[in-house]
């Protein structure tokens, strides 16, 4: 028997709706590539969708066609996230830091129909346009009389030319909730790249999770900066919850260094951000030179990568803001996990409750999690442990757009499926996840398996270092030995002989690297991650001392 | 084309699944019938629940088939919550409040195949079970020693030996999100009883929404105590939503005078508790009575009837424990709006957000809700016009079980169908609902209407007043005119004259009632809402002074 409730899909244009019906003018801040500030609300972001809806049907698009960007966290942005899945199209959002080559077989995989674009992005389309036949019309997000008169690139128009002059009047479409919304690729280090295909109902669900107090915390008394990338997992599904809870949105735009952050978060009385740890790097960078404080900042949450404990004590003690460290990749819309505190840790010393806040968190409900052995078995619990991490859910990806890669679930003993995420993990009794390593970065010396993030977190959090990185290099008796490779703060200094001795006592004595390596940087890939397989190209005539 | 994210329905075995493996020693205590506390823990709710399962399906019972109970709110409640809906039987939780014969009538309608009760209700189950056919077996929510020797009731086992001995390994079936899970009737004040069916999805989807920030704002920190009756509407969705952030539950059992509750806040920590207006104003009582003090409570959620300005203001001001002004229904799963503040608001000055916070709130996202006219057209959201609320959305109701009373819904132009309250509100700009009356229950004097919301929540903001109900009674020329019937508080003392001195200046002259009639009690029904119906009887050879 079924239950008499009413019939309505999760659809993504719910939120809009709803955003311009009941917080219509709650703000949207954008700093522009034009380098100037723009306000607008829900409800104009909601009229101006309706317009990018309309233009859309009038290039003839079907049901589910791509259409790309190339573009900054701004409000056309948002106006595209909204417009194109609203109207039943997939978003296509493209990450401008990749290789030319790379966008190019990205978008003719894709399919794209039309592709939009920031201005700062001309210069990525004049090299690709030529090699993507599938694009009809290259939409570069400005006014009219800023579109460049000899860009070379045919079937150019200036986003407010092209949806300025449509109706604001749209009546949003309803379908199954099973759609796809939007597409993201990986950021694969082997192969080509590999896209996860969202869903409108996903997309909700994420929405809602990701907005609960265990979660990004996120209210109508909240302003909102999302530095994470609105061209990588969709800003972590902030453009959906801000709409979803009616929240202030301030968008950075390009301008990432902390300087722009900060006075943004400042003028706009940011209270919550997100970001990876190498933007929050910058951002400490400049306060502590100025010696700056927030005034209403007061939680940020921090992935991507493994945020170093340093940096939340940072945050912690000298800012009073709370980090929220979290967990999660592109196959799972991102999030995973998020670390907040249970009722029974309340009671606990400071001390212990930050050595809790350091792991990456318990699983939102939706996602569940385990680790399992090379053979598949499950393992215990209890923080020791490590293994594969496997997760399932109903916004974790079951395959790759096109089938690419194959099927990568692995069935557990009730063939329900799980994703292997290629992270090693541990996980306490409490449920706290810990990520030891990416599964290929882990260091095997001598049959015991270091974590490189462990070695690297003890790194940073020597004064002198700016950046670190742990790579195993062969050795003839240990198989592999770890070495770290450390870009120094300007202005500080460093030997190899110190850092080795600051890292007595702080792990096991056969944990310690074999080595230092002294660099200028530490080469990052498109997502802000350190990229391992580039260092140790770079590392790759590295010999260890003595041998 | 579809999304391609893991197909996994929203199940309310889930929760549980969740719930034990993620927040396994999350505390459950339980008031007992018995006068005890008991206390476990969130797996061993689950392993018990799975126990249920066992005995569920050992007594051949057919998915979708109804388990009734009449109980307090208490861990086996709890455990029947998730066993029974779980398992893929539907839950209909009974008031017991209500009068024997309406609950045989809604057993029988249910065809309920298996009624649970605390020992509290046996007298009840005394009274009826001759007359309920299809209840093939009595579970009494205690231990088997515990069991009465001569009840006169035929196939009543104790539910300890019932579940106890069945195995704790269950494998919750997979099945269509949108199944039968849980039901309840409405109060309904005409006609017969209607029933409201959830299904798993509505109750998942009403899960996530409960527990955002700008909702319940339930977090793993929380310990929360739902005085609201699980016989009601699911206590406001708090079981589920308590699984889905693995917070504290603390459960009152039977006892929900001032006191009771008053030692269980205390004892337990809890910092959340959700009530309607007669209860807390019990509490309220006690504290004032004793000069007590809240140590962990900081919120509370006040919703069932409208909260009186005064109540919302003695939390604040008294015991700085912020109230969340909320409106839904049975037929909401319950939650429509609740009243929380927005990012603007937050510069406003302490009164002027007091002002706001008296209203019902705004709309939960997944809740659309508009007001209309005589004609059904839409009135404009200005704080002023009133009129019709109808309401649309995942949680709502489309239709009663077994279709009684025909087709609730109402469509608009674009044909989608809205679910009429039967309450009369105004909506602000901001989108702040206000309840100004039950439609049935304003008061038509000349041509204009009067809120009896509005005349009720003066009279109680009269120190020496306890309860107040408005009715409106037949006048010659102004066809109705308000009265207040009052009831005094203990030992305090106004005249008729005094009362209707304290209206003026704080309604229109034309409002303030023509009467006072001081009576004993107020008669209150099931789910603690004033019986205005029961009062106009009870008051209807009353005759307006000077006709
Ligand atoms: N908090 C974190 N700590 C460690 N690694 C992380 C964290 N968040 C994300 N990652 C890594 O980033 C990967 C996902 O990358 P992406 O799909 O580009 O978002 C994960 O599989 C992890 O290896």
């Amino acid at each position: 028997m079924l239950g008499l409730m009413q019939d309505q899909p999760l659809l993504i244009s719910s939120l809009i709706e709803f955003a311009e019906r009941h917080n219509g003018d709650g703000e949207i801040v954008s700093r522009r590539v034009e380098g100037d500030i723009h306000r607008c609300t829900w409800r104009d972001i909601a009229s101006r969708a309706k317009q990018v809806a309309n233009a859309l049907d009038g290039e003839q698009l079907l049901f589910s066609d791509r259409i790309a960007t190339l573009a900054w966290n701004g409000y056309r942005h948002l106006e595209l996230y909204y417009g194109v899945s609203g109207s039943g199209r997939v978003l296509h959002t493209i990450n401008p830091r990749l290789h030319p080559d790379q966008i190019a077989w990205i978008a003719n995989h894709a399919e794209d129909q039309i592709l939009c674009f920031d201005l700062t992005f001309l210069p990525l389309v004049q090299a690709v346009h030529a090699r993507c036949p599938t694009i009809r019309k290259w939409v570069a997000l400005c006014d009219a009389d800023k579109l460049p008169a000899d860009s070379g690139v045919p079937n150019l128009v200036s986003y407010e030319s092209w949806m300025g002059s449509q109706p604001a009047e749209y009546e949003w479409p309803s379908f199954d909730e099973n759609s796809a919304s939007s597409m993201c690729y990986t950021s694969g280090t082997t192969g080509n790249p590999k896209a996860a295909l969202y869903s409108h109902r996903s997309t909700l669900l994420h929405a809602y999770a990701a907005a609960l107090p265990d979660v990004m915390h996120l209210s109508a008394r909240d302003s909102v900066l999302p530095v994470v990338p609105m061209f990588h997992v969709n800003a972590w599904g902030i453009p959906y919850s801000a709409a979803l809870v009616g929240c202030k949105l301030v968008f950075p735009g390009p301008a990432l260094d902390g300087k722009s952050v900060y006075d943004l978060i400042e003028a706009e009385g940011v209270t919550f951000a997100a970001g990876v740890p190498t933007v929050w790097q910058m951002l400490l960078g400049h306060m502590q030179a100025g010696g700056l404080k927030f005034s209403k900042l007061n939680r940020t949450v921090i992935g991507g990568s493994a945020c170093p404990p340093a940096m939340i004590k940072a945050f912690q003690d000298l800012y009073n803001v709370e980090v929220l460290h979290a967990w999660g990749m592109t196959e799972m819309s991102p999030l995973g996990t998020l670390c907040t505190l249970k009722n029974k840790h309340l009671s606990l010393p400071a001390d212990a409750q930050l050595q809790i806040r350091m792991k990456q968190g318990r699983a939102i409900f939706g996602v569940d999690m385990k680790i399992i052995d090379g053979d598949g078995k499950e393992l215990p619990w209890d923080g020791k442990a490590y293994g594969d991490l496997l997760v399932k859910g109903p916004w974790i990806v079951k395959e790759y757009f096109k089938g690419e890669g194959g099927d990568p679930l692995i069935p557990d003993e009730r063939n329900r499926g799980w994703f292997p995420t290629g992270d090693v993990a541990t996980i306490d009794a409490e449920g706290y996840l810990q990520i030891t390593d990416r599964s290929k970065d882990v260091i095997k010396s001598g049959g015991e398996w270091i974590s490189s993030i462990d070695i690297e977190n003890i790194a940073v959090a020597h004064p002198a270092v700016a950046m670190a990185a742990c790579i195993g290099v062969f050795h003839p008796k240990w198989d592999e030995r770890p070495i770290i490779a450390v870009v120094k703060k300007p202005n500080a200094e460093v030997t190899r002989e110190e850092l080795l001795k600051f890292y007595e006592g702080k792990t096991a004595k056969w944990q310690i690297p074999d080595d230092v390596v002294f660099v200028e940087a530490i080469p990052i890939g498109a997502t802000g991650k350190i990229l391992k397989t580039k260092l140790r190209e770079l590392l790759k005539d590295y010999k260890l001392p003595g041998l």
